[in-house]
């Protein structure tokens, strides 16, 4: 069992996701907050709102003492970070780990950095966020009820049992596998759902946005999380590509069956498309909320 | 204005769409109810939830001394309801509409019989609905807030006064528009997001349903239309394919974009789309739900 009051957590990167686990560790009486941001504008902000104990622009110096380090900037400036601060003198048997959505990349080039280092790591990622990001819309409770799946560096160590604690401290069902399964799974149920709203956000309203006046919920729910950030999905659809792109050629496999369905006027078919879907769907939604 | 006691409803077909009708028409004080179902059971539900003053399953009998009749049955059959009830001895003024999703087939085929009998005929489309149908889940207020479509079969006659009296009362807000552009404009806003999420659950789910464990709000809202009920849609998707074809070649494209954008790691092209898809949904819903 965690004993948040022994633990000193260091967060590298104060958005959404990382002054989320700020609220979380203060509302459950840490030790110690450290915090770590590229800009001095941003530590006044968490300062301001009490989720410090110490900041500072050099990362080093914030992973001092730490028992827990929690990268949260986006994938493609990790490995940089973790060349600062595998060597810090932490606390003892200190882990670290990520919140990156892609762990191929993570565990590729991040991970070895602090496993040359002496330093234990293991990826994390938890199926928590928002379509608003940012340390503005951070909060407690964000991780409470999400998955989280945790990938190991090597099989040993004492990483995962930290991070199965804490996780669960914080509300989330962690799971462990590898990073490339981890990454085919999300590039189906994260990342393909992203490009299906943006490109039905596209074909529903650029050849007459006026039209959407008349919509119900349908539009609006399919569409929501192409309200996403556009520069921070754009690196994961890339940084993932190689498992999305199949899921995409899939996606346009079941719209070009749908296409001649309708043209060839084959109810059958379509019928069995339609409940095909539903019946996917309702397998992990049996409760599905009914907005309309 | 409208007055609810001066008015006999007559609604053919009590599923959701006809069972929220008279859910609205019972707490508005409407005169009198009559209700139309092709089997006696459905009827008698109908009685239980006291929807209803009379209720038989001969149409014409239904018709009798009404002043706004109301097709709540799939597009498919309206044509031979309508040859039953067209002549029949309403209320002087009485006006006949629908409340169909696709219009084309409506005004080429059932408004004509309307017409021939002398009777008056004006296309309703309330968006409004649910993904859970029947009688069962209709209720009061279903028609509150959404857009009301008419589709006037001429230019002129008393039919889309009333109606635009009527659907007002009910919370909803009127427009007209002709068939073609109506059927259009749902085309695009409508039946385009639900075949989205039709495809988004197939693709996402089909190659391995256990991933959808670790799925967050993503998948859930970006696939919900798709637990719409199977034939139900098969039937919209079919009447309306001419408009909806254009509308999933559009949505093929911009997944070809899409495609291309990772292949060739074209990350300012990506940007670009990501980048435009939450311009235009901003449009319509800037201040969209924030579920994770």
């Amino acid at each position: 069992m965690l004993r948040p009051a022994a633990l000193t957590l260091a967060v590298f990167g104060p958005g959404l996701l990382g002054g989320s686990l700020l609220h979380d560790a203060r509302a459950l009486n840490f030790k110690s907050l450290r915090v770590w941001a590229r800009r001095e504008e941003s530590l006044g902000e968490v300062q301001s709102l009490g989720l410090a104990d110490f900041t500072s622009t050099r990362a080093a110096e914030v992973a001092e003492g730490a028992d827990l380090l929690v990268l949260c900037v986006p994938v493609g400036g990790m490995k940089s970070l973790a060349q600062q601060i595998a060597g810090a003198t932490t606390a003892p048997g200190a882990v670290f780990t990520d919140v990156g959505s892609v762990k191929g990349l993570v565990m590729g080039e991040v991970a070895p950095v602090f496993t040359a280092a002496g330093a234990e790591f293991c990826g994390s990622h938890p199926m928590a966020g928002s379509d608003k990001g940012g340390l503005a819309n951070a909060r407690a409770g964000l991780y409470q009820n999400a998955a989280c799946i945790l990938t190991p560096a090597a099989i040993g160590g004492d990483a995962p049992a930290l991070l199965h604690g804490f996780w669960r401290l914080l509300g989330s069902r962690t799971h462990v596998m590898d990073a490339a399964t981890h990454d085919t799974a999300v590039a189906r149920i994260s990342h393909l759902p992203h490009v299906a709203a943006v490109i039905t956000a596209l074909a529903a309203m650029r050849p007459e946005p006026g039209y959407a006046a008349f919509a119900a919920g349908g539009l609006r729910d399919t569409t929501r999380v192409a309200n996403g950030d556009p520069s921070m999905w754009c690196e994961i659809l890339m940084e993932n590509r190689e498992s999305i792109l199949p899921a995409l050629r899939d996606l346009a496999a079941c719209n070009a069956h749908i296409i001649e369905s309708l043209e060839t006027g084959d109810a059958a078919a379509l019928n069995a498309l339609l409940s095909e879907a539903r019946a996917l769907r309702a397998s992990r939604y049996p409760d599905s909320p009914d907005a309309p």
